[in-house]
């Protein structure tokens, strides 16, 4: 269990749990995965009736939004104190203390007179925590630990993320099938079509921070703004950052209006460390192969979205250099991520996959007598 | 179009189609797609009573199975003369008029008294050509050229192939997420998992032959056998056919019960020759590098099955080598195909894809007047 506050009251491994409950905390989770990854963690809620019947769900869909459990008390609609008594919230995190952009879920909860609480796991940031205790202190009743570890496997590289202070990371790599992003000549554009561009776009859209190296925007000066299908601006822009001790020229375009920094350092960890400084909690890490290759490396990706084309070059650029594996065993495992969105989809003529990383080393070791080929 | 016979009689670009006729070939064209790739074309077939109602429906499931045509008379099932005098079959692919594995179609269709039979294109080769002619000549209405286009394009390899009288082939890579098949040293077992690995024993099992090089079979001792998922060996077993001038050693798993022969070429369009003087249909070409590079930068490659593990090496060997293209334009663009299966899918842990060359250059530019990052 990640670091965090007190147990809550009336949590402990001697709680137990309905039926009903179960159910409820299964599709709480299913619910947490609708969500997207980045600055806040997947949750999920369900409020369950006296009789165990479903009467809302909700999940959180990113920073900035409501959380899943206002999203269900919303979903709920307004019931009288008599009958929020005998209502039992299921929700994959413990509901929070704290005022961040949307108010506390702990009060919430309280206010609406729900009856019991029963959350999976515990927030474990300072921050956030202690929701359990203030809703026990109000004579909620709660409960914790039912399917605690799928909770925090859900969330196990935000968790790793928050345990060491530093931003949660998406990496974003566009290449060919043979893992190319140019061609012999330095020839890239475009490799990816319009439909993996936009998608791309609005995973910027919601990240705090976007972050290329000085080789890329040296080579190709670009922008690093989210922008709508239509090439207009998206509401929310992401700083913009670039990572190496190169000068960036005075009209270069990242500039911009000046919501830019440059961070002259070649250290993942020290990048990121500034960036939580700054009260960084999402950054995208746009490339180039460098920069992809230095967070790989360093084990500092939290997620991928691996925008493939559909064609082969069998020469040129590589999307990911030198990662210092020697053998096999050694490669860090991904698993393809269903959260927010199919984990493989077709994007006009690409395709996209969605991974993180696995949370215990994969066993893909032969299982059967015959497996020589 | 491909060469081949001569055109059938009451074929014609004059000929008119009802709208029910149309929504027929749209949907005895889906149909054709749920077939597999390889030896015999992708065809779909669908039976229009008089009103206009789909009657049956049925596709070709590849070679040695039914015809697409027989597929639906079979779904029909038994009608009176009468009645049978009525019905309209729209179909794909002109009805071959030839006994192979199966019997001719053409003669299926006249005997069970269809009166009227649209197809989209001619067959084009000429030991299948002459079911037009034959049928009209049965007192069968027969008109050709109902979306053509669209059926040419579905199978275009496979008449590509044809036209120059070489099998078709099926290129299969397994590889990690940046296109590496082995680590810095060596190590490469096991990349993909058992899912992936039975997915392509069931490609194996359609094949004629399978072709792999002499740096595999030298390297790896491979059986090249099809097998099933519990380790037995499937009922149709490929021809094994070695590539390369090094000679394979006399207790070489590859030579197994004697169904093997070898290749002395670097020549991919040689080795296509020779396979197809044996009376090989439809090759898969199961690699290493070296083999799977020759064959695609001859564009002699018309579908690939890519296995990838979620993983990223970042140094090893690459699973495609140098293909002589010099910049991105001179690529071959592929594109994502649905024929027998879902072109993107997951299995175990990894994502298989199923591409199929680009029939035309497939237009990537930029569309909108925003395209800079
Ligand atoms: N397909 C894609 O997804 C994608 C995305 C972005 C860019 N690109 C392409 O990638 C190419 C640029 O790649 P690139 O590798 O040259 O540029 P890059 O990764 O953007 O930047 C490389 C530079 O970053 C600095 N740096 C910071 N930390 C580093 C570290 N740990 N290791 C090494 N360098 C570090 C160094 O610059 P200093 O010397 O200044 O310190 C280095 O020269 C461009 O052609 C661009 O089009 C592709
Ligand atoms: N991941 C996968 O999908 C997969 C599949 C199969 C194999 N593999 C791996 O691939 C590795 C072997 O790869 P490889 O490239 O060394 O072996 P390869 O492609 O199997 O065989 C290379 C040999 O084939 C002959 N050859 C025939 N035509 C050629 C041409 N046009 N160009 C070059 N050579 C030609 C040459 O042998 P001669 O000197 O004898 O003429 C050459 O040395 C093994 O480690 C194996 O495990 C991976």
């Amino acid at each position: 269990m990640p670091a965090g506050h007190a147990p809550a009251p009336a949590a402990g491994s001697g709680a137990t749990f309905t039926d009903a409950e179960r159910s409820a905390m299964e599709l709480a989770l299913a619910e947490a995965g609708r969500g997207v990854r980045g600055a806040n963690p997947l949750v999920g809620a369900v409020v369950l009736g006296p009789d165990g019947t479903v009467r809302a769900v909700g999940h959180h869909r990113g920073a900035g939004t409501p959380h899943a459990e206002a999203a269900a008390l919303d979903a709920l609609g307004p019931v009288d104190p008599a009958e929020a008594a005998l209502l039992t919230m299921a929700v994959t995190l413990e509901p929070c203390n704290h005022t961040g952009r949307t108010g506390p879920c702990a009060g919430a909860i309280a206010a609406a007179g729900i009856g019991r609480v029963v959350y999976a796991t515990a927030d474990g940031t300072d921050r956030a925590g202690g929701g359990a205790e203030f809703l026990a202190a109000r004579g909620t009743e709660v409960a914790s630990g039912l399917l605690g570890e799928r909770a925090r496997e859900l969330n196990h590289r935000w968790f790793a993320a928050r345990a060491a202070q530093r931003p949660f990371t998406t990496l974003h790599l566009a290449q060919t099938l043979d893992g190319r992003i140019a061609a012999a000549d330095g020839t890239s554009q475009w490799i990816t079509g319009p439909a993996a561009r936009d998608h791309s776009h609005g995973v910027r859209a919601r990240a705090d921070a976007i972050l290329a190296g000085t080789g890329t925007v040296l080579a190709d000066n670009p922008r690093l703004t989210a922008r709508n299908a239509d090439g207009t601006a998206a509401a929310r822009q992401p700083r913009r950052v670039v990572m190496g001790r190169r000068e960036v020229p005075a009209d270069a375009a990242v500039r911009g209006d000046g919501n830019w920094t440059q961070l002259a350092t070649h250290d993942p960890s020290e990048a990121l460390a500034a960036l939580a400084a700054d009260g960084t909690d999402h950054v995208m890490i746009e490339g180039g192969a460098a920069i992809a290759t230095a967070f790989l490396a360093a084990d500092l990706v939290d997620e991928v979205w691996l925008y493939q084309a559909p064609l082969f070059l069998g020469a040129g650029r590589p999307a990911v250099g030198d990662l210092g594996i020697g053998t096999l065993a050694d490669a860090r495992r991904w698993r393809l991520d269903d959260a927010g969105g199919p984990a493989h989809q077709r994007l006009g003529d690409d395709v996209a996959l969605h991974l993180e990383p696995a949370p215990a080393p994969a066993h893909n070791a032969p299982t059967r007598a015959e497996e020589r080929n």
